[in-house]
């Protein structure tokens, strides 16, 4: 008998509501601000205030002018206009920025001053220097009466010495740092930053940069954690990936505990590593381990545990699971660790078009892409998956489907929680079926001054939501077997096709696989592989133009491999390339970037479906131009554009 | 006779509209992002991407069980069922994560597979542990059926390999660093921060922390310059505050120029210095200075240049002035120099309750603080001045008064331009007469969970917005010369009194003037100015409660000085202990903390009106609550509690 895996630990888990698991962390934790220390002016930019700060002096420090102009006393000039001008005698000095008067100011003179001068004894009032002329005796010439306290800003009118100039909690920005500093405060005390370690497990994980080997992934945790707790006021150490191994994890753990804050780790997406990063962090101090499986969807996995008063957490390996755990339940903690105010949500409401399912009694965060349609805006559920990073970029927020939902209804109204306060709206909304070649076209539309987003839903995906005027283009590859023809007969009424370009497609077999040696085209290369049982094919989805093709080339035979069904030609040439299928069709650059052999067996049309009277006809306008200006570049990818086929 | 002072120079300057200038600037520069950096990783939160990101690998890079289970042929167990479980053997290896698999899988098989871990040959779909047991053979038992292609995440259907991962602009943070990361990029091209001089000119600025000479004034555009260089995507290059000497002036400027990417110098608010400056300007190359003077309220002496290729600006001297053109005009053309995409302004709709003053022919800002009010969201005019700092702290945003406008008319319905995009609405908005007092009151309203805004109108413009439903609570301290009472006569209908605390008000002079030496009390002291012509007063504006105490002692007296009304005790005080005048009425701890001499006269009441029925009756109690707890802080600054008082 084989060695049972230990594979069960999820059935040990007892699930706690987020509710119940944010309180035990928190109960557990206390989280307060860590402490103070001291920052220079020049380092204060997103850094919290940690105390009170009251103005020192007042401010501005003396009365001063807000003009150019003249001190005078108003009682003097109170009468003056430019019919009936008063003379006053100038005084021996001219009072800048920066120098002390030295003489008062008696009835019947004028003192020049420079904007920001202080304002002379005996002088309540400054007349600009556009109301006053020189006479030919030397004497100033006043043309408008000035009231008292005109043009003179007070001692202290800005800000009152002793005043409470900024709060503790207070954000520091520009406009903050401009109030320290206008009370001359060149430092001042700021919550320190917690200091955080990130820690990643798993024998299968490699840093970014490096070779990556077979069956193993890069660490996009430990980047990610990183950078989020950046943007949350921490200060991440990085304690890189670490393999499982007992000892080695251990003692990093140890030593990050020792010497951090807060310990984040994300257990890779390993199990047999979960188990010992779990038992590890129970031996760290009490009271250990607070929460271990909490029903959100996603992140049921992760664990929280505070040890000796530091919060120890284990994310779920899977980046998406990763992401929303630490945003929702690790992060308000350690903001507060930070001294960090609550994070600002900035929601909105949009239209969820489709179902969404979800599991009944977990809280289920379902990221969405908004759009801007015809029929208003729309969220666009992303349904990647918790190992997909890509989603993330392509989200611009999430809904929230309550523990006690098992679905969000089709058409609901629902409250998108949005990712960055900013929301960039695209021109263009793109769904359908991807292609490196339409990646080349979007590149060319910022010369048109046009965003685009594309999301992949499949060609069929792309036809529905055109359909709903969910999207303004719809980029499809689609066999008709009845016509054996591509894309046209797929439209609905009302809707038009912008030709896109043709890829070759073909079989592709690994180039030392001897069988494909003697194959001179398609029909004899699957010919060959039929008549081998040890020869496994990988397939396509169904609903695939390919897959159609496939069909007709198997005439009904379903051999090996016949069920493995991926939705994409990388899938196929990956599945062959590293050796789980022998051969399948795929497209020529893929196979090409695989380093595959690849027999020739016809063009696949990608064309754009449009609606007839579209949302934005000139940035359709603008796509079809940028098809022809992308015509190089598609070529260059191993495309024919329709234009130049035959 | 004296020299006539070089005051005119607003008079040379030909002042263009907001659009001409920025399209001279603009023309001039031909502002592009400056070039591409290599930055890791690690250091790439707020960078711009340089350049399209295309995936060099699959992502995940082979096809991946997405749960904890067993690998097997979907046709295998087709059919299986709770009732009709099928029976597979096991093969005999587990695949973990990162171990590549040795065996293919055989029909009527199943392999142990750990999430994460790479399907084997043969196998299509993976059963989840939950649905499995092991039967007392040793094989594995399973009850439930799966289909083709379930429970796997195949090869690059996260992210394709050659697919455009992310696009040149994009600013990148944890999301875009995940996506990075899980491609194994350890490094990316992103634009160069432009490193930018900071420049302070004039002879009255000290550089916070170093001591305030006479006259001088804390340089803050410096700082504030700064900061907003951080955050608007630039390296600033501290120079420091230059005084006003032609020699260091010019080699500060031409080595700023020289090494930087661009100059940005803020005039102190010197005119002179201001002259110097523009010379040196005009010779640090061509084109020189293309706008000087701008149709922009503040803004107006703003001046663009750009000099053999970098852009040198010279922003107003005054800090308000600075931010709002800098925001406005230059950092616009600085992010196209950092990469940066344009700045997403956050606007949001509220009334303006009163009218808006505004100079025909510019452009105007005008910031406003903003208030959920019993009568909807009301954004209330900050009419501090461009001198101010603290008007940016108080601000939560501005209003634009088109240059073609006179006035905004009270209660539009105006579009305010949040500076920050989250919106923080206070729970309490307190506007009156502000008081040191007020700020240890509002320090404990923390522990009752509430926030609260305090603007500074006087007690007057405090009642009218109470009257108006804008704000909650105005604290007053307004003299009824009538009755000889504080504060309740003011009251309307439908208003009640908070009682508050007891300020002692007295006559305040220099220790060191003799003439005051034996002067016994108040009436003795205003005999003795009275009796000495060279002895000059301050006194109150009209409205003031201590105001009507000051007319009430002079009898009709109008002494040297009268004319000189600030509008607060600080005022007073400095007026009194920098020589500008002799003798005032301000209150005791504004006396102590200048070093005055104090005759006391008598308690002033600060007390709070409030509505009779407030919107938030709850932080109203809490308010009250707050005054009580801060009894012993408002004793050791000097007051007395209502609750104490006599």
């Amino acid at each position: 008998m084989t060695e049972r895996p230990s594979l069960d630990q999820d059935q040990f888990l007892t699930v706690l509501s987020r509710e119940e698991a944010v309180a035990r962390f928190v109960a557990a934790l206390q989280p307060k601000p860590l402490g103070l220390e001291i920052a220079a002016l020049s380092d204060l930019v997103g850094r919290v205030l940690g105390r009170d700060i009251a103005a020192p002096v007042d401010t501005p420090p003396f009365d001063r002018s807000v003009v150019d102009g003249f001190a005078v006393s108003a009682a003097d000039v109170a009468q003056a206009s430019e019919a009936a001008p008063v003379m006053l005698a100038l005084n021996g000095e001219t009072i800048a920025c920066g120098t002390l008067p030295r003489l008062a100011l008696a009835a019947g003179t004028a003192t020049p001053i420079a904007t920001g001068g202080p304002i002379p004894r005996g002088a309540d009032a400054v007349v600009m220097v556009e109301h006053t002329n020189l006479a030919a005796d030397g004497r100033l010439v006043v043309s408008r009466a000035v009231a008292p306290g005109q043009n003179i800003a007070f001692a202290g009118s800005d800000i009152a010495r002793g005043e409470t100039l900024l709060r503790a909690g207070t954000v520091i920005g520009a406009r903050e740092i401009g109030m320290l500093a206008a009370v001359g405060l060149a430092e001042v005390e700021v919550w320190r930053k917690p200091h955080v370690a990130v820690i990643s497990t798993g024998d299968e994980l490699v840093a970014p940069g490096q070779p990556l080997r077979p069956a193993a992934i890069y660490d996009s945790n430990g980047p990610i954690v990183a950078a989020a707790l950046q943007e949350n006021g921490c200060d991440p150490i990085r304690f890189g990936a670490i393999a499982d191994d007992a000892a080695l994890l251990e003692a990093t753990m140890r030593e990050a505990h020792a010497t951090c804050d807060a310990v984040i780790l994300s257990g890779g997406t390993s199990k047999g590593a979960g188990d010992l990063t779990y038992r590890i962090v129970g031996s760290l101090g009490a009271p250990g381990i607070v929460a271990h499986g909490v029903a959100l969807k996603p992140g049921k996995p992760l664990c929280l545990a505070v040890c000796e008063g530091k919060p120890v957490v284990i994310l779920p390996g899977f980046p998406t699971s990763a992401m929303f755990t630490f945003h929702d339940i690790v992060a308000p903690v350690l903001r507060t660790l930070a001294g960090h105010p609550e994070r600002a949500e900035v929601t909105l409401t949009a239209r969820v078009p489709v179902r969404v399912p979800s599991d009944l009694g977990r809280t289920e965060f379902v990221m969405v892409a908004l759009a801007e349609t015809a029929s208003g805006r729309v969220a666009y559920p992303i349904g990647k998956g918790s190992g997909s990073v890509t989603a993330f970029s392509q989200a611009d927020g999430f809904v929230t489907i309550d523990a006690l939902s098992e679905a969000m209804p089709a058409d609901t109204e629902a409250e998108v929680t949005l990712f960055t306060p900013h929301l960039t709206v695209p021109d263009l909304v793109i769904m359908g079926s991807h292609c490196v070649g339409l990646d080349a076209v979007i590149a060319r539309l910022g010369a048109h001054s046009l965003t685009a987003r594309s999301l992949s839903l499949g060609s069929l995906g792309g036809l529905a939501a055109l359909r709903r005027g969910e999207c303004d283009l719809a980029p499809i590859h689609v066999l008709d077997p009845a016509t054996g023809t591509y894309n046209r007969p797929l439209l609905s009424p009302g809707m038009d096709l912008i030709p896109g370009w043709r890829r070759m497609q073909g079989l592709v077999h690994r180039l030392d696989d001897r069988r494909f040696a003697g194959a001179v085209d398609v029909p004899t290369a699957v010919a060959t592989a039929l008549a081998d049982p040890a020869c496994l094919m990988v397939n396509r989805n169904q609903g695939a133009g390919t897959r159609i093709l496939i069909d007709q080339l198997l005439a009904g035979a379903k051999p090996p491999g016949y069920w493995n069904q991926p939705r994409s030609h990388n899938a196929v040439a990956a599945a062959v390339a590293q050796g789980r299928a022998d051969w399948g069709i795929a497209i020529k650059p893929v196979a090409d970037a695989n380093g595959l052999g690849f027999l020739p067996l016809g063009p696949e049309h990608y064309d754009f479906a449009v609606s007839a009277a579209p949302r934005a006809p000139a940035a359709i306008d603008a796509f079809r131009k940028a098809i022809a200006e992308a015509a190089d570049a598609l070529k260059a990818l191993g495309f024919i554009p329709a234009s130049e086929a035959p």
